[in-house]
This record gives structure tokens, sequence and C-alpha cells, in this order.
């Protein structure tokens, strides 16, 4: 058994209740896969059987309507895990997957996991906490969609990506660019365009490529937030 | 123990998995609760220590922006359960719930829920099953209300409706009033009557009242369904 490895797992959070055995045949069983820009992973409705964790890059989850339009369902970088809820939908996976940028990912076989949930009721109490939480996030997207406007949506994602710790001027960096960030917020990129220009006459920031400066955090936050029914700082909502 | 009463429990799906014991205790410590048109269950962010069992008339399920606009989570109706979730949400309830008409829950207490799910585990994967379930209408709802107008929208929801045991012409009876209904769709009052008129333009529907009739359902699904990712019959996204 190469505990180095298992001890690598065991940091991460979705592993951290696996029992060390389930670890240790997680890890004799694992593929890794390195995936150029573009590279596909699997597609929405294929059968699945492995489940993946994120180590390097940034991954795309989406589905696409019968006229080829996309609609990003998550964008998930280093530790994030997906394709486990499959286990819950006859066996198919309800997206497709694809490298936004080189990345690499580790996969797992998925009936390993079904049994350590059933037999592991710290691991299913875990697994459920941690789906409570995303409804939350997903109520909470379902909601800004519908009362907030676009420059507001642009500044509730900042909101979410700034580092509190930091005193005065705060300096956020775009996690990928800027036509990702649109595609996450289900804007055209042209819609995004606008509305972060109106976002900056609104209030004082300060946009250099992938860096995006706010001098000041309470007038972003009393534009973005008055249409939003959670409080700033919204602990749960992390992007 | 009243085996009448625990046997009405076990016909309802939340239920069918508990223990025989689980559903005496849950069956005498429960409480009727009967609310009159916009009664007040509790409120977004209340101690949780009940869950509840909608069995007769509707709960609205909402949250509220600092300047007081309504965000509808959810509108439920007789078998239907919620608040169970405020057990992984450090026991406040994420929402506020109200009577929309005269309705009737019952109410349980969570800790007994708790201890259930931790010693159950085919209870478990029950709850993440419908978890995951949840989660894939919610991804569907985010797409819905970007890539879809508001008459797809509106269309989109009565196609949930549809009974296609029917043959020839569809009747659909509207579950709660036109107002509720935008509000459902996240819309207001006069954009969801514009957006009928249009797709009553657009397809040949009639509308009297709470009924609508549809006489080519090919029609309303090809307009409603071209901008979205399911397919019709989308049977995992019951409204």
């Amino acid at each position: 058994m190469d505990v180095k490895r298992n001890n690598i797992l065991k940091n991460i959070s979705f592993f951290k209740n696996f029992s060390d055995k389930t670890i240790g045949v997680l890890n004799e069983k694992s593929q890794i896969i390195d995936l150029e820009k573009g590279g596909m992973l699997f597609s929405n409705k294929d059968k699945a059987d492995r489940f993946y964790l994120v180590t390097k890059g940034w991954v795309k989850l989406y589905r696409e309507t019968i006229d080829g339009v996309q609609s990003i369902v998550d964008i998930l970088t280093t530790n994030s895990v997906f394709g486990e809820t499959s286990l819950f939908e006859n066996d198919a996976y309800p997206f497709s997957a694809e490298a936004t940028e080189t990345a690499q990912v580790i996969s797992f076989p998925l009936p390993v996991l079904k049994k350590e949930i059933e037999n592991n009721s710290e691991l299913s109490m875990d697994m459920m906490r941690s789906m409570v939480r995303h409804k939350k996030q997903q109520d909470q997207e379902i909601e800004n969609r519908t009362l907030q406007n676009a420059s507001q949506r642009i500044g509730c994602f900042l909101l979410r990506l700034v580092d509190q710790e930091q005193e005065s001027e705060f300096v956020i960096q775009l996690p990928y660019d800027k036509t990702l960030v649109a595609a996450r917020l289900g804007m055209q990129p042209e819609t995004f365009s606008r509305a972060l220009n109106k976002l900056k006459d609104q209030i004082n920031i300060n946009v250099v490529g992938r860096e995006i400066y706010i001098s000041n955090l309470q007038d972003l936050t009393k534009y973005a937030c008055s249409a939003c029914s959670s409080e700033f700082p919204c602990r749960d909502m992390k992007s």
C-alpha cells in the first residue's frame, strides 16, 4: 500500500471520512488522465463507471441544447470531485466534461465508492451535508438569475472571490478568462462586456487583464447584494 | 401503536424505507397544524427542530431580499416533505414557509429523523438519490432561466403538467393561480401575461381560467424544448 498517495487523498475534503482500506483500493484502481485544452473526458448520458478528482487546471461541466448552445453546470479546479452523483442516476453522466486549459484528473471506480457509502454512515452524512450545501448555492443561483441584473451578477461573482483578510484596496485575480466567466454566469460575451462597463460606472473598480482592483468594498456590496436574499459575506456561496 | 396512521406514512415515498419503530415514534410526536391562506409556518433562519409533511393545500417556500422582493424556492402540495435538510444546515431553516391557501401540515421532530438516517443506510441512500434528482432539476432550472425566453419557460411549465395518456386535445389544470405560477417561474405578473399572450400567438393554446387547452402537443414541444438541453418528456423534471 502506497502510504504517501493514500495520505494525499485523505487530505482532500471529499475523501477525509473514507476508510483506509477503501482509500487503498481507490488508489490501486486509479488512473491518471492528462488533458489538452478542449480535451473531452466524457459526454452527457455516457455510461458512468468512474468518478474524477481534478489535480491540475480547470474542467468545465456542461450540457447542450439541440441547437448546440452550451449551458455551464460548473467549472472546477484542483481538489474538486465530479461524476460521483452518477451513482444515483442510473449510472449515466448528467453532463459533459471538458478541460478548459491543460488539465490533469485522476479517475476512480464508482462501484468502490458505492460500497463505501453504503457501509460508512459518517461518509454518507458527509455527502448529504455537501449536497445540501450545494442545493443552497443552486437556490441562490436561481434567485440571482431572476432578481439581479447582469452587472449585479458580475459584482456578486467578484465578491465571492474577495479575500477579506486584505485591508485597504482589494485585488481579485479572475480564476479563468472573461469568456469563461461570462459562460459561468450564463451571459453572452457581449452582454458580459456591457455589464462589466456598467459596473465600472456604478462603482470604483479597475480592470487590468485578469486582475480587478476594488477601492471600496462597501460600494460593491451595496450595489450587488441589495437584490439578493443573502447577506455579505455569504460564506456558503463560494464559487 | 396506531397501525393505521403508521401505514399512511409508510405509503408516502419519503417514509417508505423508515423502520417501523421510527415511524411509530414520529407519529407519537407528530403535531397537526392547520393554516389559513397566508399563514406563516416559520421564517428564514428560524431555529429548526421540526420537519413537515403537507397533507392538504399548498405551501410556498421562499426567501426575501432586503428590499422585500420574494424569491420562490418551491411550492409544495400533498405528500411533499420540507424542512428536513435543516439537519445539515446548523439547525436553521434556509427559507420561510407560508400557506398560499388553506392548508394542513404535520410536523415531526428532526432529531428522530437524524438518528434514523445515521442508522439506516437504505434510507440514507434513498435521501441521496432524492437530493441528486433535485440537483438535476435545479441545474435544469438554472439553465432554463438563462437560455429560454419567458414564453418558452411557461411552455416548459405546462409540458411538465401534461398527462400524456390523453390522446387528442390536452387539457391542463394549473395547480395554483396565475400570479403564483408567475412567481414560481421568477416572473413579474405583467411579464407573465405578456409572455402567455406571445405563447398563444406562437402555438394553438386556449386559456380558460385555470384550464389550458393544447391542440397540438408537438408544436408546444418544438417551441419550448428547442432552447433546452433535455428532451421531452423530461421525466425527472416534474414540477
